[in-house]
């Protein structure tokens, strides 16, 4: 819990701004405590800090007006998704405004021909998947909750596709955004590519909110590939699974998804999902494209995987076998939770250069073991990416203690091995230590960036510096 | 010429730095005419502003000393690659200090298994893809020129490959950069993908060397791909090409090149490399993948063709055919020039959202056949973006002026497209204008980005704003 402080509140500002807003938005202005509760708190082992009130505007000129209003006062504005990041970004350390962007959730243009659409913020990931598949298109990015797709903007999120669809750094075309004065910006054109000046989306996507409200995304679309395959393979050591891993890409082979599963995790989801997998290192694949490169891409990773000690290589195109071995993925969550009922997880979130999973995932292993924790591991090994989610007793203070040690280890770990404390997740409160250990100097200009476009430090305040 | 202006020059300030760099860099530090005008002058119809002296550095503390210097005494700097962008941004409208950094050539570290590498901003793109050819890796992006990966990087390029590997954007992992303070900062590790703070990877990928100079960079690499074909087909109209482009890549099928070329091109690339192809609107594409998968793209895109009103569609995984018809492609440029011999060309590079791609060039040919230009266009059509280069006799006043009309009609028809005026060659000097036009409000945004990073105003003046 150290990471949580709290800092200066204005109070006669706040006062202030909650009259007027009040005034003006009426019902969908809330100051009541559980909704207020309910705002600052995330899928999260830290601490919640309310804001002192909620609204939910519809429309830009609302969030426009919220903002001027907040600027005027010197008052705190939070952006608020689904409540589904880790890192304590909906916190409210000053108190102050938070805006409730899920009534903002509508498509607002799908255009097919040129695979992109717009969407409000408050759209979530899969409510924008039901409406695009009868047109034949997905969007990819699929961080584990069904977040909104402003909130993943926002982190910068990405997910089990992101190997071979990126993040949303890269599925971001455009976006209109509140700016901290009131002004409403759009970033780019829809052009898939632009040199047009600085790349303020790409500013604005990882900003977490510090730098202005996202209120508009212009997403790139994908077809629905014509045919996928699943597959998954034990490995006697994460290392073995690792090398397969490597040679996978160095080949080419376009995976859609490769997930590692260690022992305990695969010992979990086994328990929580009614599976019988070998209680060994897993390797979980997709592949996407024609019935005949799927099948291709399925039987060439098998010979990889052979080459590096792989066995019970299995692989199908059946669409329930698929969907039943994912949804098991994505309950990683619970099923990783199932190994210590009661316990509360801390997940966390590095990313190191390929060349260096397999030591960094060992070394995790050997240390969660020597502090006795159990700390299930799943990961985007593709990109170098896993989450250790370590199962702790939060009524436990020397064990909450022992964790934090060792999520700080971690971090400096990965950061020794020219990766990073976060690949998805984002700084928020949690991660602040460690961003100037990894990025040293350059937080200053990160920091310079925050006072330019962000003066009164109203956007978000006590998130990434 | 309208676009040239002059800024105001530190004449004291830059006396002393000359007196400072020159005693320090001695040979490596050049004041000649000739070498300050070749400085100046890039593959562009901009005049020659050049600058003061040309310093050529060989590493990053270097570099610093340099920025440090002009930062003590208000000089301009101006980075320099290979001197091959197409809007002025090597000029030097207030003078200053060149700071050519081709003497910074060396790839300092291949990471194999991390499919990445770390190079010099010096570097070539061919000299990089040479090095790497042994390893069975390649590096994506192919602007035109052999230009140097700084310069790429800070122009945000990317060519023909943009379709499948994306532009520079895509494929800067991390950058050290000497800000405009003096300070050196690396703006994330080596990591796959990251959630750690503001994406000053991508702020300083396109921002033209305004906030500071790249002094290495981390790159993704490829693995060369087991297969390649290439085919052409042609069609009756731009608008049946720009379909079957569109029905490609809805198909999803994962095509590494799918370049447009309209008649007038198809005529010059016949006369000048020797080929008889139709002469009608052609595509060229190149397929990349296992031999399998690179016969069943060919063979996908030759029946969507044909749907579309294609004909005379061949394709071939002969290494030899292949070559002769990409080198081709890429003598466009002298394909184009000549067509009227004594003529200048006049590249344009709009890019607009696919679904209007068809209009535009169409609407493009109509205008510059009402103009009396010749001015054939080749396309990167998988994005949408083409460039038009208008064959201009440059001591023709009049000419010259239809010519620069023609440019400002274009950009403004893009951008009323949802598209851009600069799909990949930047803003330079010579779209300054447009780039106010088209993102309006948010380049105020970027003046304050600029404002905070570089307050003396001393990183390449006059460019982008």
């Amino acid at each position: 819990m150290a990471l949580i402080t709290y800092l200066p509140r204005n109070e006669d500002g706040i006062a202030a701004a909650i009259g007027i807003l009040k005034q003006r938005f009426g019902e969908r202005f809330q100051t009541g405590q559980a909704i207020r509760d309910q705002h600052g708190h995330t899928t999260t082992w830290i601490l919640t800090q309310p804001p002192d009130a909620v609204v939910f505007p519809t429309e830009t000129a609302e969030v426009t007006e919220i903002v001027k209003t907040c600027a005027d006062h010197g008052v705190p504005v939070i952006p608020f998704g689904t409540g589904t990041s880790l890192e304590g970004h909906v916190n409210a350390p000053a108190g102050g405004i938070c805006v409730d962007l899920s009534q903002m959730n509508q498509v607002l243009a799908v255009h097919a021909e040129d695979l992109d659409c717009v969407v409000q913020p408050g759209v979530t990931r899969s409510q924008l998947n039901t409406y695009l598949r009868d047109q034949g298109l997905f969007f990819p990015i699929d961080p584990g909750a069904d977040a909104s797709l402003g909130g993943m903007a926002a982190t910068r999120a990405s997910g089990t596709n992101a190997v071979r669809y990126g993040t949303m750094k890269d599925n971001v075309l455009s976006l209109e955004a509140v700016m901290p004065d009131g002004r409403v910006i759009r970033t780019a054109s829809r052009a898939r590519k632009s040199s047009a000046g600085y790349d303020l989306t790409r500013l604005l996507v990882g900003a977490e909110g510090t730098l202005g409200i996202i209120t508009e995304i212009t997403l790139k679309l994908h077809g629905i590939p014509e045919a996928m395959s699943s597959a998954t393979c034990s490995f006697r050591t994460v290392e073995e699974a690792c090398n397969a891993v490597i040679a996978t890409i160095q080949m080419g082979v376009p995976v859609a998804r490769i997930e590692l599963l260690d022992t305990p995790m695969v010992q979990g989801m086994n328990g929580y999902s009614k599976l019988s997998l070998p209680e060994t290192p897993l390797l979980m694949l997709e592949f996407h494209g024609s019935e005949t490169s799927v099948a291709e891409q399925a039987e060439t990773f098998g010979e990889i995987a052979a080459d590096c000690g792989g066995s019970d290589f299995a692989w199908t195109a059946n669409a329930e076998e698929r969907t039943k071995l994912w949804q098991a993925r994505h309950d990683g969550y619970w099923a990783a939770l199932s190994l210590r009922p009661g316990a509360k997880g801390i997940s966390t979130d590095v990313c190191v250069p390929i060349s260096r999973l397999a030591d960094c995932v060992t070394a995790t292993q050997e240390k969660t073991a020597k502090l006795g924790f159990i700390a299930p591991i799943i990961g985007h090994v593709g990109d170098g990416n896993f989450h250790t989610l370590v199962l702790v007793d939060m009524e436990d203070d020397n064990e909450v203690a022992r964790a934090e040690g060792f999520v700080s280890w971690l971090n400096d770990l990965a950061i020794s091995m020219d990766g990073t404390c976060t690949g998805e997740h984002g700084i928020g409160q949690g991660k602040k230590p460690y961003l100037k250990k990894e990025l040293g100097a350059a937080t200053d200009d990160m920091a310079a960036i925050k006072a330019a476009l962000d003066p009164k430090g109203i956007m978000n305040p006590g998130k990434i510096f």
